[in-house]
């Protein structure tokens, strides 16, 4: 089963709610001696954490992540290493209307139904996107073992590349213009563009959705376990599972629909005693397995739901009402969804090069 | 681990190469007393099947099934359900090309690799679309239990909604039509479009991508299990495992992106003392759950590796070639996809229909 | 994989070790509307904390559960329950011996081999039976499972039966002798040898081992899914992994092997409509599938490896040396393992009883 | 789930009713490049095939393995192999009394009970010991796993040490001997003992049980993942899940109970620079994780329960009959479970062989 687990060699369980003492993740399957240390994962979580500019929620959270098991002088020792961060700003507030109207667009009426009216309603309760905190926890340890065990580091990078109607210029990309803007665009322009039109938004009390793609480069060849384990099925699962996201390609994806034969195969020459790709259309996946290529995974982030324009919604108690949520949110919860769609990466390559090297060898 | 089994309480196991005896699914978890004839399974696996048309493969195989246990007397009894379908048309020929060389957009080279040299590249063996005849008969099974469990009945339909460059109208969607034409389109017209179109590729020797829409009906409220259980991580799995998917998205999916919150959520009003959704931009799937509406999945699938136009490929020794594929192949194999893509659906429902009642009743 | 989880739809996680900061354990799958208070969980940890008598360790333990997610205004939410127990007592001492040396009898040779020199070696580390608590927590929360799900309470009970070569007299079993004594003996005449007995182990310094027996009442029929989830292999599982245990057996057990067919059925009548059994050889399994009896387990536990009389070891550096074990211990570890036993069966069933739901229904 | 899937990062699942077709198992996770030949697994597969003496059951079954799938030229490929054993000898005759009795101390009562009804009832269906031919086809896999990944073979056999009241004299075991009886007796003597008293038994219509010694020699320091994947555990859990089993023990086993913690402590010395234990009290496992001596492990076989005496039974409708069974069965069903116990064996280790290397590396 996997409510709340996810992976298999290589796995990680979560736990926490948004307005609850703390969250949480028990990462298990560490190969031992690897070096982790809190400073390093809190590096990772820096960059998910909110407040950090204008365009992304405004609650204050220090996510200082404490590593209760699992390392013992600074390496992993290949027991579970549990980590927890605290909740700190728990705003005091009347949660009356929340806890009896289903928002629009919120998973509140879902949890409801599903749970027989046991939830907790506050700020989404589980279903709110602090849970991916410990996502980006794992992430960093997930990290760690892709550094450990191969050769060249895995270098696994995200960037937005869509704000509502806005796509960046591909032509233009820039890995390095990603750490110089807000908003993780590889391309300076748009993020002007996107600056002004996430103002507009934001001061309209409204929320837009975005796109984001991630990068691995140097990964193995071999990755992926098909028929039921391919490398895309579980990059599909561990994206899809972010809060918000209702779409994922891999590579060419959705374009690959109104290609031809010649133009989707990615030809091959040798180079250095090696397969050289001459195109990546496959994303660095061909038959579920990774060809060594970049794998290259992109996601549409749905706008939040959290708007102050007024939306029909209904009640436990089967009343219609109008809701309007008024709140601290993101605006655009897909900038966020960078560091966190990276961490998903990282897991699952972790989790694949050890099943690879436990049926396979390396 | 997941190497070739799909589902939790409700699983299937599949087995079997292109060009080898057999190949099958042993389906494990259903509930007892469901009315299982191999008839009924046939329904299904003859709208998979090769041959239907001149827009498909036109390798012979009757794919007919064979159920050798879990079922007595026409009902399952609760213990494994294996079911076999012989392979007829493995047409003698010369593999000693295919065997050693490595066709773009195959999993020819990534297979080798990962394997270490051990595979069977008779017509791509375990990498071939093939398998999913079993996947096809699995969902056959998942439906009956949809069907049994529920009041009523699960629907479960999907058309092609887009060949190449060429997208239905949705405003002429007509289900009844997916039955009238050898594509599955839901929009006569378009289906004429498709056909002049895909003469074309054929003729050429080439193929083409294309895009799969499959909607359930009357899935009840409360199916998911957050959060890396979710309905829409599952599916997204399931999808992606099939052979040339690219894309998988939820709803609005990628269309999200470039939505504002007041577009994007679905407004509730009460209707007969249920809740009624206004719209569905979520696909019928919120936090994970689902919402009570049609879960409405699409998905891309890349254009057939299989052409004739020589393409830059490189051999097992390392030597550099033109690889040209002569034998019988779908020039789209987005239209066997659709069943498929149902099969996939029916199976994740049922499978998490089985783990909601388990963890909290029906 | 199942490295530090247990169960599949009613499943927990451990992590922690005995000198780290905390233990705990992440419970998924629980029902959402169960009653869960701290004080409640807490009664069953009392039963298996240190210090109780002089015949277990001395180690100072309050085992303050703290519940961190998953509960909200005193009910299961459906979502994952984190517990959190403090160590309180990791006494300050030179580690400098026992990081060096492999103690006869205890993990630290295999620890130190497989995870390659990275072991948390302060008490035993991840290998110590305080990770235990963590389970008598899991199994808090499994209880309130059968309780609520159940017309009648699942009564889980558990006794010790021997004492090194000193066995009790079932003739003269008295469940409610079991709470009178500090070894769980039924047997009040026999917890009097034990007395004796185990003030002569625990002067010399020495240790002993024992047998335990748990038993579930009112375990409705059914339970168990064949082949390889039979009830009688996840009791199997679930017990073997506990601290110390060398055997597992269900109902008659090993004496079953002299018994001929007469002997060893349990022969059937009919009462007030029922299937009414008069024997119980099979402890209350067929098939793998519980026939409504009692359950019946029976365990053994190795003596406690840690004892004052030197004994030959080696040390991390190949140097041969002689091992002395001053710290605190029980001298007798089957007697804290009773209510070990006992959660690991309220854990397995209730994880069957969410499956056998799911599958079948209840 | 492991309802009929054994087996992480190598598995398997088994199917077939013992009057059905077939039966068969899928194994999945097989590393590529093993030598597979139908007839390596056939010669495991001869073991344990009825018929053999006057001792077992005078079923007449080739029990022939066809090789489906998963093998290409006599190497596997990585993928699943699929193998199946056709049913040759279903006699035909009137099974009306068994479709309405329930058999003592068969699982009649409870698959009809779990089940709603819905069962294969001829021969036992899926509750039939038939099913041990796929374990031992698995093994036979597991065991070339073994063969292929280690320097030194590990070598795993099985013995009867237990008929009814006779146990074997240990003093006098002669792994040479195990081939020269019908009972996979160690020791010549009682194997004469066991003859005698087998006749007895058989003539009288009745069974007796037995107790099973399975060993594996040249197993790696390693294998194990605690907690609860522990190598004991999940051996506890493959053996208690054999028909008939009720009892499991690893090394000391029950006898650990009355020791002291001297008497229990394997010692240690280094032996050309190797860790030399001097006793294997514990079996070969120590916290879950193999020590690299023998892994020795003990079960015990109840009597067969169909048996001639008449005995008090009930039926589907509820009247109370006596139950005589007349069909053929082995009067000591413990002799067969020798091949299946040493199968168990190998899945178990091939298993935690690879799960072994995921995590650490080999």
């Amino acid at each position: 089963m996997s409510h709340n687990t996810f992976g298999h060699l290589f796995r990680f369980t979560t736990w926490g709610e948004s307005h609850g003492p703390a969250l949480g993740c028990v990462v298990d399957g560490t190969p031992p001696g690897l070096a982790i240390e809190a400073a390093r994962i809190q590096h990772w979580l820096d960059r998910r954490k909110p407040g950090q500019s204008r365009f992304v929620t405004q609650r204050r959270e220090s996510d200082t992540v404490e590593i209760l098991s699992g390392v013992f002088e600074g390496r992993s020792t290949g027991t579970p290493i549990s980590l927890m961060i605290r909740n700190e700003d728990q705003r005091s507030k009347d949660y009356g209307r929340i806890a009896e109207q289903f928002r629009p667009g919120h998973a509140d009426y879902t949890y409801w139904a599903k749970y027989q009216g046991n939830r907790d309603y506050r700020g989404g309760g589980r279903s709110s996107a602090r849970e991916t905190a410990a996502r980006v926890a794992a992430g960093a340890i997930a990290r760690e073992v892709l550094n450990h065990l191969l050769p060249a580091p895995v270098e696994i990078k995200g960037a937005l590349i869509q704000i509502g109607p806005h796509r960046i210029d591909r032509g233009a990309w820039d890995w390095a213009e990603v750490e110089n803007n807000p908003f993780w665009s590889p391309d300076a322009a748009t993020a002007l563009v996107w600056e002004e039109y996430l103002d507009s938004v934001r001061k309209a009390g409204s929320s837009t959705g975005a796109v984001v793609e991630v990068v691995a480069k140097n990964v193995p060849v071999g990755l992926g376990a098909p028929l039921y384990g391919k490398l895309d099925a579980d990059l599909a699962s561990a994206i899809m599972s972010i809060n918000a996201v209702k779409g994922v390609e891999i590579g060419a994806g959705f374009e690959a629909a109104a290609l031809t034969g010649e133009e989707n195969a990615d030809e091959m020459r040798m180079q250095d005693g090696q397969v050289r790709f001459l195109g990546n259309k496959a994303g660095g996946i061909l038959g579920g397995i990774s060809t060594g290529q970049d794998v290259v995974v992109r996601f549409a982030v749905k706008p939040t739901s959290s708007i102050l324009t007024p939306r029909k919604g209904v009640t436990t108690g089967g009343e219609e009402v109008d809701v309007s949520t008024t709140g601290r949110h993101d605006p655009c919860v897909g900038i966020r969804a960078v560091p966190v769609g990276e961490a998903m990466m990282a897991v699952v390559l972790a989790d694949h090069l050890l099943r690879h090297r436990g049926q396979v060898g390396l």
